[in-house]
């Protein structure tokens, strides 16, 4: 039973030792639990080159406090850099700002790699902490609970017991898999149509960044698009957003070419005619998904945390925040019900299921703001309505990007928070544009122009800056 | 290649041996191919009990023009019983019958092993179909392709390769599970709060049904509800859908015997105390799932049919119906493209995906209407208000439940009429409303209701009756 054993002698098994699961080994070690990490690859702290992922990633206020509850937030913050504000590429190659939020809010550039290593050291350091690398997870049984991991190096099969196996695995998580064996599990895998393949810009001849530093900086074409973040080496990852059909279509070095010259021009000197031909060519663009499910726990057995419980597609930059996050929101919940599974399980799954799918939502609906709505001039009216009146009103109009980059409200909540938003805006601005076309009206009654075509207008300029998720 | 062989050479294997995968059987042999059905049950034409699966379903138009296809239509109607109404159980024991559609139209009890038995029988007629039961699939090689077996009575494994593998094998499919490692594919799975239990209602002392024939029984309690349809021995299947909180309330007979007393008390002396009693602990309550996924097949070399590609929740009575469907919609492009896989297999996803999904809606939909709104007089009032448009206007105006039982207009299609009659319908009650707002407001000026909340009032009352899906 979970009070007849002291913490000390309980063990957590945590399966993945990613950004979620390294973390949530600093929190369980703080309470005092004997944790276990088995993550599938080599540690890579001893690898050269690193496969998979996304190489660079947005830090914003969730994951900041989460890593602040285990002494990490400066260490890990003071290697970031600064994001200020969206820096956006227009075609014709003029460039505007568009912050995120007031003059001194900004998410920040990390490194995913160095992060996860300054991660599982800092885990290491607990003396009750253990990492093993190399294992692979073939089987839970979550009545005992036990896991069964196969040494992939060795060849060899590990049965651990436990008193809590915490999947911590990733968007193709294998603890959830299991989980999935188990009756009554909602699931869904949603693939968007994009994919993405990551380019690099160098640093400049003069050994200095080659593009303005502070900015999250975007190149929005409508139906695809590329972003780009700041290394502390002095070069930015760039990364490209399109249809698996465009990436398809790009055949050869001249396609590329033509492409890059029609779509992305100025980014042609900034990265090099021949590094772009050669990193474009050398990957495949990889897929993007969204998961959503649950339950997250069985009884008082195991969880599910970060990816493995919802991967995201990453236009809100919430991922590795929402990950981070889980673990601070459990960490309250276990102090809550004095680290008793029981209870703090199903808790669990009742708070945090309705924010991550929230944020699912929002992700997705980032996934058009980003490549089309911020070229929109309604788009930006909106942003500035938000801005004036969240100056009028601070504490009560915060605009969605804020809410859910700096603050903790829960993500479900600004939501709800933003669709009172739109419904005051969109009483507001219908009854302005009802007053204008009965005002207009007489006027344009022998253009030929009629009242439901304004109407339609008025309706389709509105409707662009409201939240569609 | 797909046209390097002639039909008689090309063979089709087919997963499943259930209602699908035998019709499916049936209309593949009648064009030529070589038919492999593998099922992993026995053979059920040899068993005493066959577990699972409820035991009556109610065959409608859909169904029937896939069996008048391939020559099955007349042998399975000849056995069914129709039913051409809703035979609504109030809880005074009072009860009122809703037709379907037309004097003429029903829809047809039949019993789900007997069809089961007919299709398979069906099948095997033709020379170039073999069926192998005790086999269960345990790979799927897409690229060849090739199935692998396990023959569970022989315990040894069996590799069938051929040119096309039709995954028929029901909402836990295990083609589907393979599918779901191929890259970008889009699954979700998703269980409703309710179960479902069977009871049996046997024939009376004098050896007649015991309660009218021709109708579907229902007996709709607002969160949970009894239905019951006729067999040919003169019994009725009835199936207790609830939420399983409510089935794990009920522990004892008494507990038993007092829910029943309370909520369906016309139906104790139907089933006899002692046989409910004897039912209902049997059998564990079981799980009912609404299963979409995208796409359905895999290049041209496999396809997922049935409740393999779409499960529903039963409340309308299309889960076999819209499988059939599958099999008549195939059929089709296979004629069109001339048995051309390569060309069948993507337009069979492109255009039957959104008609499944569809009807994976309207089936949730359903849900609530079944149990809940068929209590309502707003409700009824909708019946009657379509059935008059209906008369009015005959082929503009058909009422959803007619379109998705009695006719083959797409699903999708189904959903978009209703949403168009709801438009209609909403905006000449909301003009009537607001004008017997205004009328009323001044006599009711001094009686405390305000303006607003008549405008709920009426809101909440016509709400009642458009589509919620």
């Amino acid at each position: 039973m979970a009070s007849s054993k002291n913490e000390k002698g309980k063990k957590v098994i945590i399966v993945g030792g990613g950004l979620v699961g390294a973390l949530n080994a600093c929190f369980l070690a703080k309470r005092g639990f004997q944790v276990e990490v088995y993550e599938r690859r080599p540690d890579i702290r001893t690898q050269e080159v690193v496969k998979g992922r996304s190489i660079n990633l947005a830090l914003s206020c969730r994951g900041r406090e989460a890593l602040r509850a285990v002494g990490l937030e400066e260490k890990i913050t003071g290697e970031g850099i600064p994001m200020f504000a969206r820096m956006i590429h227009n075609l014709d190659g003029s460039k505007k700002s568009i912050p995120y939020g007031k003059r001194d809010q900004s998410i920040m550039s990390v490194d995913r790699r160095h992060l996860n290593e300054l991660l599982l050291s800092a885990a290491e350091k607990y003396d009750n902490v253990t990492l093993h690398f190399n294992h692979k997870i073939t089987r839970c049984d979550f009545e005992k609970p036990q896991a069964t991991f196969l040494r992939e190096d060795e060849g060899t099969t590990v049965e651990v017991p436990g008193d809590l196996i915490m999947g911590c695995d990733g968007a193709y998580s294998s603890v959830r898999q299991q989980l999935m064996k188990t009756t009554r599990f909602d699931f869904s895998q949603e693939y968007i149509p994009h994919g993405y393949l990551e380019l690099s810009i160098p640093a400049n001849k003069q050994n200095e960044y080659a593009m303005e530093l502070n900015y999250l900086h975007i190149w929005p074409r409508n139906t695809f698009m590329m972003i780009a973040l700041p290394n502390p080496d002095k070069t930015f990852v760039g990364t490209l957003f399109m249809p698996f059909k465009i990436f398809d279509s790009i055949k050869t070095n001249d396609d590329l070419m033509k492409f890059f010259k029609d779509k992305f021009p100025d980014s042609i000197p900034l990265m090099g005619e021949e590094a772009l031909k050669e990193s474009y060519f050398r990957v495949k663009a990889l897929p993007l998904v969204s998961i959503k499910c649950s339950p997250y726990h069985v009884s008082d057995k195991a969880v599910l945390m970060g990816d493995a419980a919802h991967a995201m597609v990453p236009f809100y930059g919430q991922g590795m925040n929402c990950g981070f996050e889980d673990c601070l929101v459990f960490d309250g919940i276990m102090t809550k019900y004095k680290n008793d599974f029981s209870k703090v399980l199903p808790e669990y799954t009742d708070t945090r299921n309705i924010d991550a799918k929230a944020m699912c939502d929002l992700a997705m609906y980032n996934y058009i703001e980003m490549r089309e709505s911020v070229n929109s001039k309604m788009f930006l009216l909106r942003k500035h309505v938000d801005n004036m009146l969240n100056w009028l009103m601070p504490n009560t109009w915060v605009p969605l990007y804020t809410t859910v980059s700096f603050t903790r409200i829960r993500y479900h909540q600004c939501i709800s928070n933003r669709q009172w938003q739109d419904k005051v805006l969109k009483n507001t601005l219908w009854g302005s544009v009802y007053a204008a076309i009965i005002g207009g009206a007489f006027a344009l009654r022998r253009t030929g122009v009629t009242m439901e075509t304004i109407a339609d207008v008025g309706k389709d300029l509105i409707n662009n800056i409201f939240l569609k998720a």
